[in-house]
């Protein structure tokens, strides 16, 4: 028996980064938090403390805010392909780079019904993410993109059932046919490997326009389950943008739980509720095409959904 | 010399209530966290343990739900005021009550045009709070309403400088006449106690403009600090608003240094910037009129403003 | 009508500061975090955005910093004084100075049941805070110390009961005189004038016994409420410790729920609870001695308890 | 092209148990907090709404409190295999389930030398965790078990060096063979098969060994890399323990950067150090038997290691 090293990454975590574009009076900004790690074998790091093969995570903190000002920045997908490319160009014995990036969305503040030339407030309707994998350069290289956001919190106050479920011993629930549905909604997908190849997404229209359908079929669906409603909003998704392979959802239930108002006297038509926090319902769930690209390492330390 | 018990309150915190009006097929929803406590002579609990006195948090609980029902739930410093005169009118030695609401915006989710008529997001610009501290009953009742909001970070991206500073042997800081301004802005306003007491303030709408106000305010003033911005923020809510008696903000100055490019050779115009976390300037300052109304018990324990 | 600049201060706050003494080849270290604030007459800063009174912040952080090396670092409250003092004559138009210091405890890795020279870990029982409001200088100088902890739980699995209290048309509660008892204690007092002024508190000493002490009576007391447990422990503390002059408390009432477990055909004898978190009974209070030196600006801003 | 679904699951996530055992007047008590979740073949809950293979998520949570009386509550590793194998008996269309639990350790509030029988304060030195996955049942069932900590903050304030490495254009960084080194450590392991199907490890002893081992080892190796590091202490643990297959761990570097105090006159002999927050450095590595048994569905949804 011998011990050896086994899958390894390291980077530098959370940088946060703000670019203002300032070529005219009407300035634009970009919020975003990068994190960036390598992968490969760095066994002679970690065996003897041999640090020859080892880009420092300073250097690629560096690397990054140098980058923002040389290569700009666009859209969060093409910032942190730009990055892991270069990565793996800088160091021999990566093979691998994984590059994240999220942007807290910022809106103009309104002064006499107009956007603001260079005063903005924080969106707060959720955070947009990216998490890029690239394998390999040249011949050999290939890229994975996973996008999404969290933090949308929505909530449908009816049209939502939960009846006709397996009962045990254990079971103590009553079926209803009227409850508030409600979830912090976590959605991440994958760009399909040939639009990924072809640098033709447009990310940021993709992204908005995902995020929007998403959002109307939980508001259309009429829900029997949170995982119905889940599998519709993917569906949805798939048939409307050939450009995504695959769609992931983590979904707590949070539950708001009719109050009994017996005790004094009144009723509860569904009026008042007591939103719990804990512990909640966590659903997770996969919509794909059962044609898609092989996602390869493409989910590879995506938070929450590996 | 005696041991004796000194200021104190006890009472129910966070209850997180969810009312929904169903009154059309248009439901409205209100999303509010409501913490009640009570204060007076409730020695005999504290130094033998006798709970006669004493109405159990439970009770106020169960309160906070019932009166959603019963009273129901409109403008957040209505609930609160409706709870303070009751839990003082319900519990003998109780000489003051405190009650404390935060309200979650959500949001109509946009289907084709038009905001969903269940279905909501939450809209995340904020939460906004209200402190109603009330003192007696009857002829002798003194209630007093603290509002405001906090959660809401804006930035400038120019038009902001920072020069003709105290400086000492440890100053390094340099003048400048060019940077980013950001906060995360946490405002209160004491409401004057004529109007408190003539029922006659729309609290909806007074929020609403406050807010809106200060932010356009802030994008206005061309700063020379961060006082002055705030201090021009609060004075513009004064002479608009005359229900207001005092303004004050706590406001962390959100710093974003300049990266340093030069070591790579790139030069930065002010267009790529590190967004600190800690440590952080924390500015904090009252405007107020010089013939407001007596404060009295107004700030007790509100949470960063006593 | 005028508008005027009311009560304020600025500073900077959450220095992260940790200090090595490296004088023997067995290191300390202490670990702090360390907030400052001055207040007085900055009205030209805020009207008209001239800074010519106002020490920057960036030069607090340095102060803090340098005098980490300069004065050394003792216990905190000596080292807010030091801070505090030194703010105050640096800044002609300053009044009064406001300094917290956090720290977080360290404890030595054991080695063959020895501590290391110079490998540590994270105690985690608790956070030590002090905050010192020092108000003018040289014979009007006033100095004030709170001291305390924060993020210490505890929790007893008997010896508490809760029964005989106020009840009113919304108790749903039902007595009982067995049920566990817990909290995430905050705990701050405050030294009297007369020990402060002689200088001839030992703060190390005095913080480790007083929480000792509270621990102590926790445990010993059988409880009948909150209220009476807390009571118990801030008299112990007065009547050992002549230097404190008033205990102040904030005590979440951390709900633990018997389960009813008779649907499952289970009895449930006080084994098996559900640990709830919001909403929680928040009971605040005040131990002190009837002839106690005046509080003055003491409790100024002191998180959770003004 | 056909929409499917993909992996999913579902559960009950974060139910906060606290056992208490009073058989003697010295009680012993255990904080859980208990997650489970359920995956196999639930299309039909997902695509038409048909919740007749669901087991309700609140029929999970009774179980879990329910099994707290009926089973106990033993190693939390036991716990979790007892519930995932009966959630997965109980549920026809399930092939596999996943339950997590985290400890929260608590010790015996000291009073006169000796710890109380019923009192205890929360020890504070990280959590425990078990992340169980169980394939199947009876002859074809597969369990794995990864066990682990977080929140285990440990910090060298001496032997530790950082260079030789890899430098390019975006590299500033100095070479330093004294510096801090610090991070708040996360680690798993997975127990190798063979012996997690004979039964025969124990848990608790184990988990205690491992820990110390790992805290001994980073105070004893002279560090050249955090990389370093973290190998030794995964490397100590597989010579020492037969029951490990491999161990991972995420470290994230808590950078100490030494202040530059010569603006003021100073020096800083490596003794005044700011903690920053972020980025950070961020090193992830496994530490494995090059003849480790299969890790199959081991790693799944293991937070922050997948």
């Amino acid at each position: 028996m011998a011990i050896v090293l086994g899958p390894n990454q390291y980077g530098k975590a959370q940088n946060h980064l703000v670019r203002v574009y300032r070529d005219t009076e009407r300035h634009q900004i970009r919020d975003l938090t990068v994190s960036s790690a390598l992968r490969g074998d760095f066994s002679a790091a970690h065996t003897v403390g041999d640090q020859k093969d080892v880009l420092p995570t300073d250097t690629q903190k560096n690397t990054v805010f140098s980058f923002a000002k040389e290569k700009g920045v666009g859209a969060i997908e093409d910032f942190a392909l730009t990055l892991a490319d270069h990565f793996i160009a800088q160091t021999p014995v990566a093979d691998g780079a994984r590059v994240e990036v999220s942007e807290t969305p910022w809106q103009r503040i309104q002064v006499d019904g107009r956007g603001h030339d260079h005063s903005f407030v924080q969106a707060g309707d959720g955070v947009r993410h990216t998490v890029v994998n690239v394998d390999g350069s040249g011949a050999d290289r290939r890229a994975h993109v996973v996008s999404g956001f969290s933090g949308v919190t929505v909530l449908k106050s009816t049209g939502s059932e939960f009846h006709g479920f397996l009962k045990d011993r254990y079971t103590t629930l009553q079926e209803t046919d009227e409850r508030i549905l409600a979830t912090s909604l976590v959605a991440r997908w994958r760009y399909d490997a040939p639009y990924v190849e072809s640098g033709e997404v447009d990310w940021d229209k993709s992204y908005d326009a995902v995020k929007s359908l998403m959002l109307q079929r939980f508001a259309e669906i009429h829900s029997k389950a949170l995982q119905q409603s889940l599998y519709g909003m993917g569906e949805a998704v798939l048939e409307q943008h050939p450009e995504v392979a695959e769609v992931r959802f983590s979904a707590p239930n949070k539950h708001h739980f009719l109050v009994d108002l017996s005790p004094f006297g009144g009723e509860n038509p569904n009026e008042v509720f007591y939103a719990a926090d804990r512990p909640f319902g966590l659903i997770e769930a996969t919509v794909q095409r059962d044609d898609a690209s092989d996602p390869g390492s493409a989910w590879l330390a995506v938070p929450g959904f590996c």
